[in-house]
Protein backbone atom coordinates (compact mmCIF):
# COMPACT_ATOMS: atom_id res chain seq x y z
CA UNK A 1 0.00 0.00 0.00
CA UNK A 2 0.97 3.11 -0.78
CA UNK A 3 1.52 5.88 2.35
CA UNK A 4 -0.93 8.41 2.61
CA UNK A 5 0.76 11.84 1.90
CA UNK A 6 -0.37 15.13 3.85
CA UNK A 7 -1.57 17.85 2.48
CA UNK A 8 1.34 19.71 4.56
CA UNK A 9 4.28 16.97 2.55
CA UNK A 10 2.97 17.59 -0.63
CA UNK A 11 3.44 21.41 -0.16
CA UNK A 12 7.06 20.69 0.89
CA UNK A 13 7.89 18.19 -1.81
CA UNK A 14 6.19 20.82 -4.58
CA UNK A 15 8.44 23.80 -3.06
CA UNK A 16 11.25 21.50 -2.84
CA UNK A 17 10.68 20.45 -6.81
CA UNK A 18 9.61 23.98 -8.38
CA UNK A 19 12.88 25.36 -6.03
CA UNK A 20 15.23 22.74 -7.10
CA UNK A 21 15.02 22.48 -10.95
CA UNK A 22 13.60 25.71 -11.54
CA UNK A 23 10.98 24.56 -13.08
CA UNK A 24 7.35 22.93 -11.79
CA UNK A 25 7.09 19.22 -12.65
CA UNK A 26 3.07 19.54 -12.88
CA UNK A 27 4.05 22.55 -15.12
CA UNK A 28 5.85 20.23 -17.57
CA UNK A 29 3.22 17.73 -17.54
CA UNK A 30 0.56 20.00 -18.64
CA UNK A 31 2.66 21.53 -21.26
CA UNK A 32 3.39 17.79 -22.47
CA UNK A 33 -0.38 16.49 -22.76
CA UNK A 34 -1.79 20.07 -24.33
CA UNK A 35 -2.96 19.68 -28.09
CA UNK A 36 -6.65 18.47 -28.61
CA UNK A 37 -5.93 14.74 -29.39
CA UNK A 38 -3.37 13.74 -26.81
CA UNK A 39 -5.43 12.76 -23.80
CA UNK A 40 -8.44 10.95 -26.52
CA UNK A 41 -5.13 9.10 -28.35
CA UNK A 42 -3.70 8.12 -25.10
CA UNK A 43 -7.14 7.07 -23.91
CA UNK A 44 -7.88 5.06 -26.85
CA UNK A 45 -4.80 3.54 -26.61
CA UNK A 46 -4.85 2.58 -23.07
CA UNK A 47 -8.57 0.24 -24.26
CA UNK A 48 -5.56 -1.86 -26.51
CA UNK A 49 -1.76 -3.29 -25.85
CA UNK A 50 -1.04 -2.85 -28.71
CA UNK A 51 -2.69 -0.83 -31.99
CA UNK A 52 -1.97 0.20 -35.32
CA UNK A 53 -2.37 3.24 -36.84
CA UNK A 54 -5.46 2.54 -38.54
CA UNK A 55 -7.34 0.71 -35.82
CA UNK A 56 -6.27 4.25 -34.12
CA UNK A 57 -7.55 6.56 -36.46
CA UNK A 58 -11.28 4.66 -35.74
CA UNK A 59 -11.30 4.78 -32.22
CA UNK A 60 -10.33 8.47 -31.98
CA UNK A 61 -13.75 10.21 -33.58
CA UNK A 62 -12.59 12.74 -35.34
CA UNK A 63 -8.75 12.78 -36.05
CA UNK A 64 -7.20 13.13 -39.42
CA UNK A 65 -3.98 10.90 -40.44
CA UNK A 66 -2.06 14.32 -40.44
CA UNK A 67 -3.12 15.45 -36.85
CA UNK A 68 -2.95 11.20 -35.51
CA UNK A 69 0.22 10.96 -37.29
CA UNK A 70 1.91 14.58 -35.18
CA UNK A 71 0.46 13.89 -32.25
CA UNK A 72 1.77 10.23 -32.13
CA UNK A 73 5.07 11.51 -32.75
CA UNK A 74 4.79 14.11 -29.61
CA UNK A 75 3.97 11.59 -27.50
CA UNK A 76 6.72 9.28 -28.59
CA UNK A 77 9.03 12.14 -28.25
CA UNK A 78 8.20 12.61 -24.73
CA UNK A 79 8.69 8.73 -23.76
CA UNK A 80 4.81 7.78 -23.69
CA UNK A 81 4.35 5.96 -26.40
CA UNK A 82 6.28 3.05 -28.15
CA UNK A 83 6.26 2.52 -31.85
CA UNK A 84 7.43 -0.76 -33.32
CA UNK A 85 8.39 -0.75 -37.29
CA UNK A 86 7.87 -4.46 -38.66
CA UNK A 87 9.82 -4.88 -41.53
CA UNK A 88 7.83 -7.81 -42.88
CA UNK A 89 5.72 -8.23 -45.87
CA UNK A 90 3.64 -5.88 -45.99
CA UNK A 91 5.59 -4.15 -43.66
CA UNK A 92 2.59 -2.23 -40.55
CA UNK A 93 3.97 -0.38 -37.38
CA UNK A 94 2.58 -0.87 -34.22
CA UNK A 95 1.90 1.19 -31.28
CA UNK A 96 1.76 0.56 -27.53
CA UNK A 97 1.98 2.78 -23.84
CA UNK A 98 5.43 2.61 -22.09
CA UNK A 99 5.23 2.42 -18.24
CA UNK A 100 5.54 5.84 -18.36
CA UNK A 101 2.48 6.38 -20.31
CA UNK A 102 0.89 3.79 -18.39
CA UNK A 103 1.51 5.02 -15.05
CA UNK A 104 -0.44 8.36 -16.46
CA UNK A 105 -3.83 6.80 -15.50
CA UNK A 106 -3.78 7.99 -12.40
CA UNK A 107 -3.66 11.48 -12.98
CA UNK A 108 -6.50 10.70 -15.71
CA UNK A 109 -8.54 9.74 -13.21
CA UNK A 110 -8.17 12.20 -10.36
CA UNK A 111 -8.42 14.75 -14.10
CA UNK A 112 -12.11 12.49 -14.59
CA UNK A 113 -13.77 12.51 -11.19
CA UNK A 114 -13.14 16.42 -11.05
CA UNK A 115 -14.44 16.30 -14.26
CA UNK A 116 -17.53 14.57 -13.68
CA UNK A 117 -17.95 16.78 -10.52
CA UNK A 118 -17.53 20.25 -11.98
CA UNK A 119 -17.57 20.42 -15.94
CA UNK A 120 -20.75 21.57 -17.62
CA UNK B 1 -13.22 6.17 2.86
CA UNK B 2 -14.04 6.37 -0.76
CA UNK B 3 -14.31 3.51 -3.16
CA UNK B 4 -11.20 2.42 -4.82
CA UNK B 5 -12.33 2.22 -8.44
CA UNK B 6 -11.10 -0.57 -10.39
CA UNK B 7 -9.48 0.34 -14.24
CA UNK B 8 -12.25 -1.02 -15.53
CA UNK B 9 -15.16 0.79 -14.24
CA UNK B 10 -12.78 4.24 -15.07
CA UNK B 11 -12.82 3.25 -18.41
CA UNK B 12 -16.31 2.60 -18.42
CA UNK B 13 -16.89 5.90 -17.23
CA UNK B 14 -14.85 7.64 -19.35
CA UNK B 15 -16.18 5.99 -22.47
CA UNK B 16 -19.63 6.70 -21.11
CA UNK B 17 -18.59 10.05 -20.46
CA UNK B 18 -17.22 11.10 -23.78
CA UNK B 19 -19.68 9.89 -25.81
CA UNK B 20 -22.55 11.46 -23.61
CA UNK B 21 -21.10 14.51 -23.61
CA UNK B 22 -19.26 14.68 -27.19
CA UNK B 23 -16.30 16.37 -24.97
CA UNK B 24 -13.92 14.73 -22.63
CA UNK B 25 -13.88 16.08 -19.27
CA UNK B 26 -10.28 15.61 -19.55
CA UNK B 27 -9.10 17.22 -22.37
CA UNK B 28 -11.42 20.07 -21.31
CA UNK B 29 -9.83 20.49 -17.79
CA UNK B 30 -6.35 19.87 -19.54
CA UNK B 31 -6.97 23.00 -21.93
CA UNK B 32 -8.32 24.62 -19.01
CA UNK B 33 -4.83 24.48 -17.21
CA UNK B 34 -2.84 25.77 -20.26
CA UNK B 35 -0.43 28.42 -19.70
CA UNK B 36 2.40 29.27 -18.20
CA UNK B 37 1.28 30.29 -15.44
CA UNK B 38 -2.15 28.76 -14.24
CA UNK B 39 -0.15 25.89 -12.56
CA UNK B 40 2.05 28.29 -10.42
CA UNK B 41 -0.42 31.00 -9.71
CA UNK B 42 -2.67 28.01 -8.15
CA UNK B 43 0.09 26.55 -6.15
CA UNK B 44 0.79 29.61 -4.82
CA UNK B 45 -2.42 30.47 -4.17
CA UNK B 46 -3.46 27.04 -2.35
CA UNK B 47 -0.66 28.45 0.42
CA UNK B 48 -2.92 31.16 0.83
CA UNK B 49 -6.28 31.20 2.01
CA UNK B 50 -6.88 34.61 0.73
CA UNK B 51 -4.20 36.61 -0.80
CA UNK B 52 -3.64 40.09 -2.57
CA UNK B 53 -2.45 40.57 -6.16
CA UNK B 54 0.79 41.84 -4.92
CA UNK B 55 1.56 39.06 -2.36
CA UNK B 56 0.78 37.10 -4.87
CA UNK B 57 3.25 38.35 -7.17
CA UNK B 58 5.73 37.72 -5.00
CA UNK B 59 4.95 34.02 -4.40
CA UNK B 60 5.02 33.48 -8.47
CA UNK B 61 8.78 34.31 -9.72
CA UNK B 62 9.39 35.84 -12.54
CA UNK B 63 5.21 36.79 -13.81
CA UNK B 64 4.51 40.25 -14.83
CA UNK B 65 1.55 42.02 -13.74
CA UNK B 66 0.12 41.74 -17.39
CA UNK B 67 0.28 37.94 -16.90
CA UNK B 68 -0.80 37.80 -13.40
CA UNK B 69 -3.97 39.70 -14.13
CA UNK B 70 -4.35 37.73 -17.60
CA UNK B 71 -4.01 34.55 -15.34
CA UNK B 72 -6.28 35.62 -12.68
CA UNK B 73 -9.32 37.01 -14.94
CA UNK B 74 -9.02 33.19 -17.11
CA UNK B 75 -9.14 31.22 -13.64
CA UNK B 76 -12.28 33.19 -12.53
CA UNK B 77 -13.82 33.07 -15.58
CA UNK B 78 -12.88 29.11 -15.37
CA UNK B 79 -14.90 29.41 -11.66
CA UNK B 80 -11.54 28.44 -9.68
CA UNK B 81 -10.55 31.55 -8.48
CA UNK B 82 -12.92 33.68 -6.24
CA UNK B 83 -12.02 37.71 -6.74
CA UNK B 84 -13.53 39.87 -3.80
CA UNK B 85 -13.74 43.96 -4.58
CA UNK B 86 -13.99 45.75 -1.18
CA UNK B 87 -14.91 49.60 -1.68
CA UNK B 88 -13.13 50.48 1.18
CA UNK B 89 -10.22 53.65 1.32
CA UNK B 90 -8.01 52.43 0.17
CA UNK B 91 -9.76 49.99 -2.29
CA UNK B 92 -8.42 46.37 -2.61
CA UNK B 93 -8.85 43.46 -4.34
CA UNK B 94 -8.64 39.99 -1.96
CA UNK B 95 -8.52 36.64 -4.07
CA UNK B 96 -9.09 32.88 -2.89
CA UNK B 97 -9.37 29.65 -4.36
CA UNK B 98 -13.00 28.52 -4.40
CA UNK B 99 -14.34 24.45 -3.74
CA UNK B 100 -13.72 23.97 -7.52
CA UNK B 101 -9.80 25.08 -7.21
CA UNK B 102 -9.52 23.66 -4.42
CA UNK B 103 -10.45 20.21 -5.69
CA UNK B 104 -7.98 20.49 -8.20
CA UNK B 105 -5.38 19.28 -5.93
CA UNK B 106 -5.70 15.57 -6.36
CA UNK B 107 -5.23 16.02 -10.04
CA UNK B 108 -2.05 18.05 -9.25
CA UNK B 109 -0.68 15.45 -6.83
CA UNK B 110 -0.92 13.00 -8.69
CA UNK B 111 1.16 15.01 -11.49
CA UNK B 112 3.80 15.98 -9.36
CA UNK B 113 3.75 12.16 -8.02
CA UNK B 114 4.32 11.40 -11.67
CA UNK B 115 6.51 14.33 -12.66
CA UNK B 116 9.52 13.37 -9.88
CA UNK B 117 9.40 9.52 -11.43
CA UNK B 118 9.59 10.83 -14.75
CA UNK B 119 10.56 14.08 -15.34
CA UNK B 120 14.31 15.30 -16.15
Amino acid sequence: MEQPITFEKYVEIASASVTESGGCPVTALISMLQGKWKSPVLYAMSLNDIVRFGELKKEVPGVTNTMLTTTLRELEADGLVHREQFNEIPPHVEYSLTEKGKNLFPVFYEMLKWGLKYAE
